[in-house]
This record gives C-alpha cells, structure tokens and sequence, in this order.
C-alpha cells in the first residue's frame, strides 16, 4: 500500500480523486489539503464520499504544510491552482517523493510558451524532467518519472483524436479544427455568473472563441505528432451538462481513405491502449457512454463530399480529462497495472 | 383581421405556431388539423393554450379536410411532414390561398436535389414559383409569394452565419465548416430511444455526421451568395436543452481583416433587419438570449493565429428556425410589419 | 402611457419585469436601476432584452436617486431585496407616487411578525394601507391602492391552492402540508455554492426544512381565510430547472366530498378569474405548460383510501410569482384589464 | 466465482446491474437475455460496458430460454416486467437455482392484495417464502431465502425514512404522507411521450396523485413496523434528472421529541446498517451524493410550530432502488459481505 496525499482535494478534481482512490486497492489517503476548507471533516464537505462502505471516513481538511505532508505521504497529487502548484512541487519531489500534477504548470517542454499563456515559469528547470501524461503516447516515460503534467481536459480530447492523423500522414496538418463541448464542471467549483444553474441550464455558448489557454497544449503534443510546428483553431462551448466533453475534430485529408480503413487505422493505433475505444463506422460516441470513466470513445468519418475527415472524441472531463488520468499516471509511476482502480464502467443513464 | 388555418398542429412546429398567434393582432386561427389528436380540444393538448387570457379556448383538433379548410381560411401553415406537405400544399393554393410551408417540401430551386436527399418530387412546377423564406435574404419576393418554402432550422443558423462572409468575398468558399449544436425539439415531438430524457439529459453526442437533409438546403443558399458551387462541412450535435441551436461556422480568410471591420460588415450587410443582431466584438451570443424569441444573435472573431474566421450564430429552433420565421414570412405577404406579433423578448432566464 | 421605472433591475425579477414591460401597450419605461450595473446599457447586460423589435433599446443601467426617479416616472417597481425595500418606498410614494413593491416589506398586515421573522421594520405605519397584490383575493382593493406588497413565489402557489378549501370549509385547517419543489431562479441571480449548474444539475435537495421565511406570509392568508388562526408546514425543494413552482398541498378534509364536487367548488371560486385554469378531474398541471406567463394551473384530488385532499398547484415562480403579478397590480392600479400586456401563453416546450 | 445470469438486462435496471456486476469480485456474468436485443452484443447496445478494463466484452445478447439459463448459471436476477416475473421465477428456482426478482411479483405477502393492484397472481404459493429484499429489515431472512422480491424503488426510500419512527411510536400512523420526486429513468427505458426530453427537461409534474402501485407495497411494510394496518398518502412527482429519488415523510408527532434526539433514534436504528448514513442535525440530504451508489441518506426534522416530524430520504432509484439493492441481496444470498462490489461512492457532481 502506498501512502498518498492530495493537495488541493475542495474542488472538482479533487473530489474526483477521492472517488476514484477510495476504490483503488494499492493506495491509502492519508492528507487531504485545503485551504477554504480545512479543520472540516471529509464527509462533511462532501457528504457523497462518507460512509463505511466507501472508506475515507476518518479523514479531515487540513491546512497545506509541505513538510507535514511529506510525513505521510510519499506520492503526491497537486489539484491546485497554476502558479501555486510550481510553488509546491519543488518541495515535495524533494527526497523520493513522486508527483502527478494536475495544474498546467508542467505540461509544457518550453517554459516560454508557458510564460506567454499563464504567467512568467518559477521552475522551468523542472520542464526538462517532467513528463506530458498521456499515456496512449508516453507511457514508457511516464513509467519511470518523478514528476508528471496530466493533461488538460479539452486537449486529452482533441489530441486522442488526431494523433492517428497525424502520425500516418493522413491528414494537411494545417488544416485542423477543433471544435469542443464542455459541461459545467470543466469551469471548476468556484461559483460565478456564468456558472449559475440559470445562466447554463437549457442553453449554451461558445466562450474564449479565439485563445483559450489550452491551445498552446493542444499544439505542443500535435506538432510532436506531426513532426513540424501546427497551429489549430480550437473553440470550446459551454454545455448543460455537468461532465463531459465531446471534440468534434476537423482536418482536410492528405490522401483518399475510407472510413473503414480509417477505423483500421485507429484500431492499429490503440492497439494495447485499455482505455481507448473506437466505435465500429455507423456507431456514435455519446459522453454518456463514458461518464465517471476513464475512457476515450472516438468515432471516426471521412466526408467524400468536402474532402474532410470528421473524428468525434468524447471523454469524462474530470475523470479522463483530469483525475482518472492521473490515477493512471501513478499507476503507471508505481509499477501497477494501467486499469487498476479505474474499471468502472460509464455511469449510463 | 385574416382567417388562417394550420395543417398539423401537434407537433411542435404547430404548437409553437398556435403559440404566436394567439399574440398576434391581425390573424384569427379559425382551424388546426391533426390526424392524431383529431376531436380533442386545443387546450386538452396543450394546456399552455388554454385559457380566456390566451384567446385560442374554442379550438378543436380537427381531420385535415382541404376543402373545408378553404372554407374557413385563406391563408395556411403546413406543419406536416416532407411528402406530405407536397401533396396537400397545391389544393390549398388553389383559388387564392397562399401558404407557408414548414417542410423541406418547397425550400428548393431544383427538383433533382430535392429528390435525391428526400424522395421523388409531386409538385416540381410549384418549386419555380415558391420563394425560400429567410427574410433577410428574400423580403421582396416573400412579399409577392403565393407560396413560402419555410426555412429548415440549421440552414437559417448557418445561412445567416455565412452570408455576409460571402457576399464580401471575404472567405475562400471552398473551406466552409458549419458545426451545428441542436436542443432536443428539433428532432420533433414523436417519442424516440434517442429523445429518451435520460439519453439526452445530461450528456451530448454527434449525429448523422456526413450526410443530415439539411446539406442540400445550406449548400443552395450559400452557392447562391458565393456566385459559384460550393459544399459545406455540416455536423450536426445533439444538446441537452429542449429549444436553441448554436452553429460556430468556420472559413479561411480571403484577405486580411480585423475583427472591428468584420463587425462593421457584418453590421452593414444586416442594415434595417429587425430579428439579426450583431455582438460587439468581445461579446458572446448565447442560446438563452434568443429563446422564444425571432433572433438570430451573431458573434464575429476574427482568428489571427489560424487565419481563420468563426461566426457564431444563435437562434431558437423553433421559433427563428420555424414558426416565427414562418409567421414573419406571413406577415411580409400579407403586407404587414415583419415584426408584427413577434416582438417578444427572448425568455431568460 | 404611463411613465414607469423599475428599482433594482439586474437581477431575475427585474428582468423579468423587462421582458413582460417591453410588450405592455399602455407603458414606458423611462429608468432603470442597479448600483451593480450602473452605467452599462440594458442591452449589453441582458442581450435578451436589445434589438428594435423589443424596444428598449435606449435604456442603460443608473444608480438608484429616488429624486431623480420622482421626475422621471410616476409608477414604480421596487424589486430591491427587503429591508432596502422599505427604506425607499416611502420617498417614492410621496406626491401622487404608487408603487408595486417585490419584496416581503409590505407584505404583512402585523409588523411584529414581519420583524419577527426578518428584520425590525423601518415603516410600519405604511402596512395598514399596503394591500397584499394577490388579484383573486383583493382584486377591488389592489385597484385603489398606492402601495402592493407583491406576493412571494411560493406563497402565490400555496394560497391559490388552499382558498377554496378554507373558504369552503373543506378541510381540517390545523392539517394543511404544503410540499413545494422550486427551480433555482427562485434563490436570485446572484452566484453560490447551492445554485452552481453542477451542485443543482440532475439532482434535488429539500432546504430550510422547518423555518422558510414564507411560511408567516402563507399563514396569514390562510388564516384570514380559515377565519381562524392556523399554522402550515411548509417544505421548500430546489429542482434542477430554471423556472417554475409546484405546490403539493394536503389537508384533511372536514367532509365527504368527490373529485369531480371538489373541481366545481374550485371553478365556482375561480369563476372570473383569468389567470387561474383548473384542470379537469384526471389532467395533471406541468410547470411547463405555466412557463414565462401569469397562470396559476390548479389539479384537484380527493384520496378518498386517507382522506385527505390534495391540491397540486403550478406558476411560473418568476411571472405569476414575482414580475408578471406585479405587472397584473400594476394593471389594475391603472384601471387597465387584468390581462392587458400579460395575454402570453406560456413557452412549452 | 459464482455464475451469474440477467433475464430482462436491456432496460435501465438490466443495464444497471450489468454496470455493478462488472466490478464485483466473486461473480461472473455468464448470460444476459433480451427478446428486444437478442443477437447483439452487450457493447454495441450499451457502449458504456464495453472495453477491456470493464470485463464483459464477450456477452451478447440472447432469447431467454430457462433450460439454456438453468445450465450456464446458478444465481438469477430477473429484471423482466411483472407477470412475466411469476411466469419465469418458478423454473429458475427449480433443483437449486436461487433468484433476486425485480419485479413486483414477489414483493407482498398477501396475493389478493398483489392481484388488486396489478394482475391475478399465478404463483401465489411462492409468496410465502420469498421475503421482501430490503436488507436493513430482513437481513437474517434475505441471507436464507431462494427467492427475494426486490424493493420498489419509491418503497425503499420511504420505508427506510419512516422504520425509526414507526418502531419507536414516535408518529401516529395514521398521519403518515409520502411526498415523492423521481427522476425518469424510474419510468423505464422504453420511450414516451412523458418522458420525451422535451416533455420532461426544465419542469415538473405530480402523476399519479391518488393510485400509484407502490402504495400497498409501502404500506405493507409500515404496517409491520407499526404492529397495525395503516394507510399511507403516496404522490409521486416527476423530475428532471435522471437518476434520484427524494422522498419527504410527514407524520403527527405521538409524542415531544427534539431534533437531536430523533437524529440519535435514527443513529440507533441503523447502526451497522453500512448503506444508510443519518445526516446530522442542519445538513441537508442531496440526491447527487447518493447518485451511482447503494447508499440511502437520510435527514431528520422536528417541526415544533406544527406538531410534525419530517424525515427527508435520498437514493438513487436505479442503484439503491434497484440493481444495487439486488446485488446486495445477492451478496447476503451468497454468504458475502453485505457491501461486496457496492462500495463506489457517489458520483458528485
């Protein structure tokens, strides 16, 4: 059993890996940090986590103290805030501590493109080692890390779909977009007007319609698949719903293909990957499908008409898209198997 | 005050239809048919109908007989299926009736297209006279128009997206993308595995992604304003909101432009159009602001990085992509307003 | 046409208030205020609101200055929070002012109950002469007042529900369990944890279990009713919709009565009253069928196995129990119809 | 390992337990029958079960056939309508199968009274030793039967709510009222027009106000616990979510009692009891803390203005109401911990 500790555990993602660890059977939690709500106990806040069945009954908010945590835990997750999470990680990396950070702070090979979208890196040394978690294209080297980005949600999506693109030529890499789905959730669990029930619920927008800051993400993992610098237009909307993304991922074809070839395609792609599934041709991704799961469903469609591949991604934005996958980057960290803890199938309806 | 019947009222095209004219000041609903509901009143189907304030109490569903609706109306609403509509609509014109058509029966100039994507094509002759109902594109003709082929509800989300971007020859023609988001009703009142609540709530998913009806329609209209053929990329996505459609339109630039200036086209082009408005740059339409309503609300972005321009377009399906339209239609042939009885607000929250 | 200006128009019932105004033949509204959106046009806060065909398009957001206001308008809306309700009304009455105040200050006949149950109350002489704005039970004496206290969204339901059992003697008073399920407008527009689209999205909760704020208003109805001092268990529920109250409210009934005897006796005491609609024996009121009009729908139900009465009872909480009631106070106040600018059905689906 | 068949797994609790089954530890599912989806497999019907780390990969669908069943597995769930319930169970029980019914069919101890409510029973001598699936009363019994008639998910949520009170005298029981909110998945999968999204989404119905068939079940059960017959009223109110129900209880107090003092009855009730958690004093149950999980939550208010208790209780009605309740039953069955596989938390949000 490995002694695990989250900081940051009061928002979305955080009571998200506390779902999913209370059922993870090599894993004890034994700090949750959070400064809003610490001194509170776990079931109070979050009511849905309590119980003897579920297992976390003891635990209690406390205040975020680095070196107390480092007492009791030796892997890590930070589900804080960018900027606070490249305060912390130096610390707790220190020794033999172990780190999925689940901020964007080290996501990216280039402290500069970092410091153009967030704010200026304080540890951009830290770049050079930590590793992009996604294990579909990095498993090996997730494996063996001390420190490990998870990805952003939209782009988990967005590159899960495209990379087969990219990586048999299949596609003008100048000509992607994406065009994605988001439900509330992704927002985070601060409240806000744009959140209110009334100002989502039974409608929805388009938002941060020309540089959302996922982007710069989306186009570091692209352009290693495409082998040259890419641009994409990537636009997210707001959704009524509260989990889920569905990217619908445009490009122009490079060459005549079928769909059936496509899904071929995709299928040789994944092959060996437990949590991707490709829709037989005909069949529809729904986010429903893969709700509270660790999946990514795509559906992939050539468009003889327009000469254009459609490829449909859908995932849960804060287990795929955030909190599972981390789960499965420690699993991976720690020798297990990908899948443990995380074969939950989708919550449907 | 003119005598109208509708033809099909129990979906929720008629419904929607009943709904605005109840409001409107110059028109008596003298007759609404429904094979379905026939010999039940108004008000038994549709509570929301009901009631001395409303003004609709007497109404009793009735069979579809023309010739006693010529008796009772001059003018008329087809709310019935494809096929259908066609094989109604030429009694109904017959003497001096005029008619609105809610299908896809009389939106096109070529019956070989239609044929093609629906089925044979009964009336091919009336399809020379019949005008496409998108007001801002056909006041005029409208206005003289014996018959009005009603606007499907993604075409009017899309067409009004990319008129002014063509007309302008600001976009090459060729990479036009339209990625359409549609609340439930769109998919019509009849129950279904997929319009199941707990299909749909809570969750989303692309549908018919390379070959929707409404291809056809779009591509017509937007030839028509490009001066040449062209395709277009159309995905349509199913929401889980009952009314509202969000189409993001996406095209390569022809020439330089900032975002102000496409404002300013986009503001030009729309001059003297009551039921377009145009977001100031920065600002985001939302589905919310047009429900109930005969809006299309546009938002114009201009993507340096990509070199892309995305309209988003907003409107409510039912109202702006159906009934409304249609009853604006009515108004411009019967020499009224165009807003007259279509004023309302839209309903947020 | 009547000069009126609204206080405190940003949030839910001042824009509803809007909406409902900007359709209304005999009405100008000439000010709007908000400390929170002073400054900023109407239509950049609320979109839904912009455009020529609403027709206020002029208007922008000021600070509230009762001076200024005085000369601008002679009606006024307060839909202030209490307390500020009360300090401001007075000034806006004095002249030939009237006013129609949202809030709960002029709601109560017994200052002490109100002070009891929120804060002490700064005009209490002004509560002899406020009339309670419930058209169906003081509709003459709303016509010659100056100064409404508009009804609370879920007493309206509750009491249109209860009065023909109390005035008929129906049931036991001392057993009457109000059950009432709310959409999340009801908590205001202002952002919280409990109104966050994910924290309400797909599920329910029961609050202020035993001590509402509402339940005084009801009790004094309801005994003025009863002829008799009676108390009411009120349970407030929010439900994950954006719009729209159900009441369920039993009682014990004091004699043998049957369904189809106890919808008479309803219609009797609705005879006239145009904005209730009693559903026959065996139809089910829908929130949906209330939607964005002034409607209280009533189903009546004798359960004959317990003996009790159920009433079901639905409104639109943010028309019928809020801005669109306030609106019908305003008609009669002006000696208009009833119904004058309120004649919309409501928006189903 | 015990072998594991599902008659009836294409609806919402078909799909259910197939979801829970997936993860538990000491069964395996050998067959799932469906006469509506015989012949295809389970990941094509239902996407969300398919994928290696979910495990169920090879079933797919057939016709049930006893004899086949009866070969391949040892354990039954049938999750088929009524009547066809009574009209399979007595084959699968035949040598040593042992079965958890869904249905209705073997839920009442009296067949007259099963056959007033629904059909004529056929095997009414089975009545006798089957014994009702709620484990927080039956433990002892449930862990020895053959044959468990599975709780209806309206009856689980009250009887847990009203057991305490009802055991200790606190209430009179003949005051007892169920005022009940039900998501729609409780309607089934099969669609309809109630519970077309667009009928369903943003509003709210009662239905059924005077006869819903859980009534004698529910009054069966609190009957027993009260040592007298009693009647309960039972409204169900229909809810836009898709999983949850709230059930709030009322009942006269029979004696003085304080809020900490029923919180503290309720603790002693259901200590051991792993799947019920007693809210404290002030919190307020929600449905998305239950949502995906067996557990039910319960809170308890003492209305000293009134004179009544109110106990507001949470499940989930596919889980907790359903397919949840059954694998615990199967685990008693089966000499497992009662929480065997069902110690997911809720899925919040």
């Amino acid at each position: 059993m490995v002694n695990v500790a989250i900081v940051g555990g009061s928002g979305y993602t955080g009571v998200e890996l506390l779902r999913i660890l209370s059922g993870h059977p090599n894993v004890n939690v034994t700090a949750v940090t959070s400064r809003k709500t610490a001194g509170q106990a776990l079931a109070d806040v979050f009511p849905s986590l309590g119980g003897t069945a579920v297992g976390l009954d003891g635990l209690v908010f406390e205040e975020p103290d680095p070196t107390a945590l480092k007492e009791r835990a030796e892997f890590f997750f930070t589900a804080v805030p960018h900027k606070t999470a490249m305060e912390m990680v130096p610390f707790l990396l220190d020794g033999n501590g172990r780190v999925v950070d689940l901020s964007a702070d080290f996501r990216f090979t280039n402290a500069d493109v970092y410091s153009k979208w967030y704010v200026p890196h304080t540890a951009p040394d830290l770049l050079d080692e930590s590793v992009y978690g996604l294990p579909e294209l990095y498993r090996d080297r997730i494996a063996s890390a001390r420190l490990v980005g998870n990805p952003g949600c939209y782009p988990t999506s967005i590159i899960l779909a495209a990379a087969p693109l990219l990586k048999n030529n299949l596609v003008d890499p100048d000509t992607l977009i994406a065009d994605s789905k988001s439900g509330v959730s992704g927002a985070g669990r601060e409240p806000s007007q744009t959140t209110h029930f009334c100002e989502a619920n039974d409608g929805l927008m388009a938002y941060k319609v020309t540089g959302h800051r996922h982007t710069p993400e989306i186009e570091q993992e692209l352009s290693l698949l495409a082998g040259k610098d890419l641009t994409v237009s990537f636009t997210p909307h707001l959704i009524p719903m509260s989990r889920g993304i569905l990217s619908t991922v445009y490009g122009r074809l490079a060459k005549t293909i079928s769909t059936d070839e496509l899904f071929e395609t995709f299928q040789a792609f994944y092959q060996g990957a437990p949590f991707v599934r490709i829709r037989r041709p005909g069949m529809l991704p729904h986010t429903l499908d893969v709700r509270g799961s660790n999946f990514c469903d795509l559906g992939v469609f050539v468009d003889d008409r327009t000469g254009l591949v459609k490829v449909v991604s859908v995932i849960d934005n804060l287990t795929r898209g955030a909190s599972g996958q981390a789960v499965c980057c420690m699993n991976l960290m720690l020798g297990l198997e990908e899948t443990t803890g995380l074969g939950q199938a989708g919550l449907r309806p």
